[in-house]
């Protein structure tokens, strides 16, 4: 077993002391939702840091910046929200010079444009040896949050794109799935739903715990990506164990009652998903392998 | 003449390039204005990072994290709002331990606990060599926003404390002068009002170069902290350069009709209000020494 990381203690002690928030959402979710006389804010806040989520001496910075807002574009998604409006932080190391921090804002700006994000404010500071930005995004409901907490033993899992090997790029130029949060929003609003971001497993072991559920994934199902399958030659790990382990893919994780997910599938908006399992009364993750064994799934996520 | 930081025109440049935001307030002024149906959301970011606005070698971390809500908390109140939500970025250092972590966590808590603001997501992680700790507050206005570009001369200019010396300790241990803000819009609306981070000079020029006046002040009216008074002995400046030129007092600068000011020093919550000059038709800024002799004045702020 893998130690507890730190960071997620944190998470945990800050989930146990922040009080509740009356008719809202508040630290636990992909994001918040804060009570408004009308609509309720969304929002969510992300904070990515050298040498982890990006490496600042050898990637463009255009597409650093792309990746922060992206990530907090695609838990908004996640949620059910369009996002309307962004802030940024930068520090910049003290290395730094001027024109790469500006293409670092107009990989901001170009993404949020592509989303019509207003991007409102933001502060910046020179410190320390590594280059970390933050970005937190506000936004609407399309209607009830997608919570991680009311999946139902039943519902189908889909997920809306094909998983694994993100590091070979897809972390950098992700599209964060804004659009389809819109569609399923109109066409079959889902039960639960979350974003990859540390793994199918790790995600998807989340939204279990918190719905009280289990899941049974189909390996025969799950979309292996193209980089999931070169990494695969490079790591010697089999491209499932990619799909299911790697993280930052960004895609949608959804559940869905099989009779909403029947109809959804005549939404030409909707065909991306991919139906990958369904989820169970029996706690814990398992997965039917291609020779109809069922076993138990470790829960393994991305190592940043 | 100083060289213009660069931060500083990373700012001018997303000023320049983020897209106006109708019927809002985008990036220049202490927070954003977002339209919302009803009300609008008030927004602001900060990032502190270590080495620049506090030393986490020396300092308590309750006290850094203390410090970091309560810089968007000034923001907030600066624009006129009331503080709701807000969310937290932590990047911890390598060498950062879990208890320190904790302690920077309740910091936050409990000054959000004091003015009722729900901390409602945050984001956690470790690399680099340097603590940063980011904050977004989002809030309601308590009547019109207070811009920083709509002084007009004649206005009285207001101070809500005494300034300088606050590298001593009022820099974390300031008190965000939200309920102030809250007795103003009632009594007493502000024609415009920022807050004093970078110091008395550098932000008075900032709202009088927006609102393309100037601002005549009174040296014998501006309220010396006693802070200022030890830091000059050992500084060799004096107590008043000081006040005019030291940061992150926090304090609010506000502008008022005459008329208005008269009215306000009726309502007792309005007490710690202090007259400290007057707008001017004449661009810049000048002082009344005691002497009686007017002199210009330089534009100079703190050095984090």
């Amino acid at each position: 077993m893998k130690p507890i990381p730190f960071e997620f203690q944190l998470h945990e002690w800050l989930k146990a002391n922040c009080p509740p928030i009356a008719g809202g959402i508040g630290v636990g979710d992909d994001a918040a939702v804060v009570p408004w006389s009308s609509p309720h804010v969304v929002m969510t806040t992300d904070l990515l840091c050298d040498g982890v989520h990006f490496l600042s001496a050898s990637q463009p910075w255009e597409q650093i910046g792309r990746k922060a807002l992206g990530v907090s574009l695609s838990d908004i998604a996640a949620m059910g929200a369009r996002p309307v409006a962004a802030t940024v932080q930068v520090n910049l190391p003290r290395s730094a010079d001027g024109p790469s921090a500006q293409r670092l804002m107009q990989g901001v700006l170009d993404l949020a444009a592509k989303f019509n994000v207003s991007v409102v404010g933001g502060d910046t500071n020179r410190g320390g040896d590594a280059l970390v930005i933050g970005t937190t995004v506000i936004g609407t409901l399309w209607g009830e949050p997608w919570r991680i907490d009311s999946a139902n033993p039943g519902d189908r899992i889909l997920v809306s794109g094909s998983l694994g090997g993100s590091l070979r790029g897809k972390h950098l130029s992700f599209m964060p799935r804004c659009d389809m949060a819109r569609d399923l929003a109109r066409w079959a609003p889902p039960s639960a739903a979350t974003d990859i971001s540390d793994s199918l497993t790790v995600d998807l072991a989340n939204v279990c715990e918190a719905s009280r559920c289990g899941a049974l994934l189909d390996a025969t199902r799950i979309p292996v990506a193209q980089d999931a399958i070169v990494r695969s030659r490079e790591t010697g790990r089999s491209p499932l164990q990619h799909a299911l382990e790697d993280g930052e893919d960004f895609e949608l994780l959804i559940w869905m009652p099989a009779d909403q997910w029947a109809l959804a599938q005549n939404h030409p908006e909707l065909c991306d998903l991919i139906e990958i399992g369904t989820a169970t009364d029996q706690p814990g993750i398992r997965i039917r392998q291609p020779d109809g064994v069922i076993r138990d799934l470790d829960i393994a996520g991305y190592e940043h």
